[in-house]
C-alpha cells in the first residue's frame, strides 16, 4: 500500500534516512528523491540506497512530490519553507519531524500563509545518539509513538495520509497540541538533554578529568548517552523551545536547591524521601510501558 | 585455587551475592557463611545457593572465618565493626565493598583500634539498577575496576589475598588514596544518581505527570535507570560522601546557571560550545574505553 507516490526528503541524515528504509521495508514502490545541504551526507544517502535521486536544487522535486518532508535541524524549518512555498502544487502535503512544535508552527504560519494547511507538523518520538545517513536503520519507528500536531487548517484527508505513511513504518499515531507537546518534551527530552551535557562538559574542564573519566562506569555512561547526540540538533532544539526548557530547567534547579539544603543540613530521611519516591515512580512507569509493550506483541 | 577456608559475608544481596556465585564459579571450593539483618534476604541467599549457612548471630563465624566481606549499607559500617572486632582472630581480614572510603577508614579507625591494619578497604566499580539476593549475577564483577584504598598499617600480604580473591572474580585491580577514591566518585557516580533521582522526582511530582511519563522515552529510560537503585543505599552514600558531593553539585549548579543564562539571553553558539565539547569528550572517553575493552579480550 503506498500512500505517496513521489517523497522528497529535505534532509537524508538519521530521521530521513531510516522512514526511507521502514517503507521500503513495508512495500513502498514510489520515489524517493533526497537534498541536503551537506553534499558528502547526500552522496552517501544514494550509494546507501535511502533515496532514488540526489539534487542540489529542489525546485523541481517540490513541484513534482506529493509528499514533502522536513527532516533537518528545526532552525531550518522557517528558510526551507519560505524556499519551496513557490513551487508547491495545490495537493502537495509537507510534514516534518521537529522535535518542537510551537516554533515549526509558527514558522508555518509566517512562511506558508495561505497554504499552511498544507503542513501537517509531527514528530516521531525515536532517535539514537549517532546522526547522519550511516545511523539509518529501517527499525527505527517500530512501536515508537508519532505525535501528530494538527492545525486547524489541516484537513482530515491529509492528516489520515500522513498517519498512514508512518503506520507503515510501525509507529503509532498520538496527537497533542503543539504546546501540549512542547510542554511535556522540554521536560522528559530537552532537560535531559540540557542536563546530560552539563555534566559531560563539566567532567572535561575539571582539573582531574583524566582520573574521573577513568573510572566513570555504567551509571556514568546510560545517564550520558543522549550528551552522545548532535550538539547542532539540540542547540536548535534548546533555542526552539527556550520558554518551556528554561521554565523546567528552573524548577530542577529547585529541586537541585532543596537536595543541597537536606544534605548540608544532614537530612537524612529528606534525601531518602526523593530518592524512594523517584525509584518508586520510575518503577511505575517502566512497569506500564512493559506491560504496554506486552500487549503491543500480543495484539 | 583459594585464597581463603572461609569467608564471611555481612549482607548477602546484589554485591555479596554475586561475589559468592563468581568465586563458586572461579572454582572456591571454601565454606561461604551469611548474616544479614534482613531476614527474608538470608532466607533467600540460603536457597539459592549464594551461601552454604545463614547465621543470624555472627559471633561464632567472625571467630572462624578468615575473610570478613562488608557488605551492607556503608552507614552500617562502624556497628558491624564494632560488633564483631571482639571476636577477630589475629589473622582475620575484613574488606568491604562500600560505595564511598573517607567515611569507611574513619569508621574503621575508629571501631578497629590497634587491629585497623586487618581492614583493607575496597570498593568494586560494578552494580545494576536492582537489589536484593534474586540480582546476583557470576558475572557482576567480570572486567570492572576493583579499587583498593589500603591503609599505612595494611601488610603487602593481606592487600595481595584480597586482591587475589576479586581477581579469581575477573576484575582488574586498581589504587587509589581514600580521598582520590571519594573525589572521582562524587563527580562521576555520586552526583549522577541524585541528579536523575531529582528528575524523577521532580517529574512525578509535577501536575502533567501523566502525559509526561506517557511520553518519556528511550533517552529519558536511560538518563534515569540509575534513580531505580534502592533509596538507602544510595542516601547513605549521598550522607556518608556529602563534602565532596556537595562541592562537585554546587559546580554543577554553576554549570547549569551558566547555560541557563546562555539559553536566556540567546546565546545559541554559546549553548553550543558546551554541547560540542561534552559530545566530543563523551566520544573521546567512549573511543578509548572500547579499545581498553578490545585490549582486555585480546591479552
Amino acid at each position: 500500500m503506498t500512500v505517496f507516490r513521489h517523497i522528497l526528503l529535505f534532509g537524508v541524515g538519521l530521521i530521513g534516512g531510516s522512514l526511507s528504509l521502514a517503507l521500503r521495508k513495508s512495500g513502498y514502490t514510489g520515489k524517493i528523491t533526497g537534498v541536503d545541504r551537506n553534499e558528502k551526507a547526500l552522496g552517501r544517502a544514494r550509494e546507501l540506497g535511502l533515496i532514488d535521486e540526489a539534487v542540489t536544487s529542489a525546485t523541481k522535486a517540490v513541484s513534482e512530490a506529493d509528499l514533502i518532508l522536513l527532516a533537518a535541524p528545526v532552525a531550518q524549518t522557517g528558510t526551507i519553507l519560505a524556499s519551496i512555498k513557490p513551487w508547491l502544487q495545490e495537493t502537495t502535503i509537507i510534514t516534518d519531524v521537529g522535535s518542537t512544535k510551537s516554533d515549526v508552527v509558527a514558522a508555518a504560519y509566517q512562511e506558508l500563509g495561505e497554504k499552511v494547511g498544507n503542513f501537517i507538523p509531527a514528530h516521531p518520538i525515536a532517535g539514537r545518539e549517532l546522526n547522519g545517513p550511516d545511523a539509518a536503520i529501517d527499525s527505527l519507528f517500530s512501536g515508537k509513538k508519532l505525535v501528530i500536531t494538527p492545525l486547524p487548517e489541516n484537513t482530515g484527508k491529509d492528516i489520515e495520509k500522513v498517519a498512514m505513511m508512518w503506520m507503515q513504518c510501525q509507529a503509532i499515531i498520538h496527537f497533542l497540541s503543539p504546546e501540549d507537546h512542547d510542554n511535556v518534551f522540554a521536560m522528559v527530552s530537552h532537560l535531559p538533554h540540557l542536563l546530560s551535557y552539563a555534566l559531560v562538559d563539566l567532567v572535561a574542564r575539571h582539573s582531574n578529568a583524566d582520573l574521573m573519566f577513568e573510572y566513570a562506569a555504567s551509571g556514568f555512561r546510560d545517564f550520558t548517552r543522549i550528551a552522545g547526540s548532535s550538539p547542532e540538533m539540540w542547540r536548535d532544539i534548546s533555542m526552539a523551545n527556550k520558554k518551556q526548557l528554561l521554565h523546567e530547567l528552573d524548577s530542577y534547579l529547585a529541586e537541585l536547591g532543596q537536595l543541597r539544603n537536606m544534605l548540608a543540613s544532614d537530612d537524612a530521611a529528606g534525601v531518602e524521601n526523593i530518592y524512594a519516591n523517584a525509584q518508586q515512580a520510575r518503577l511505575n512507569w517502566i512497569t506500564t510501558i512493559e506491560a504496554a509493550e506486552k500487549q503491543d506483541r500480543t495484539s
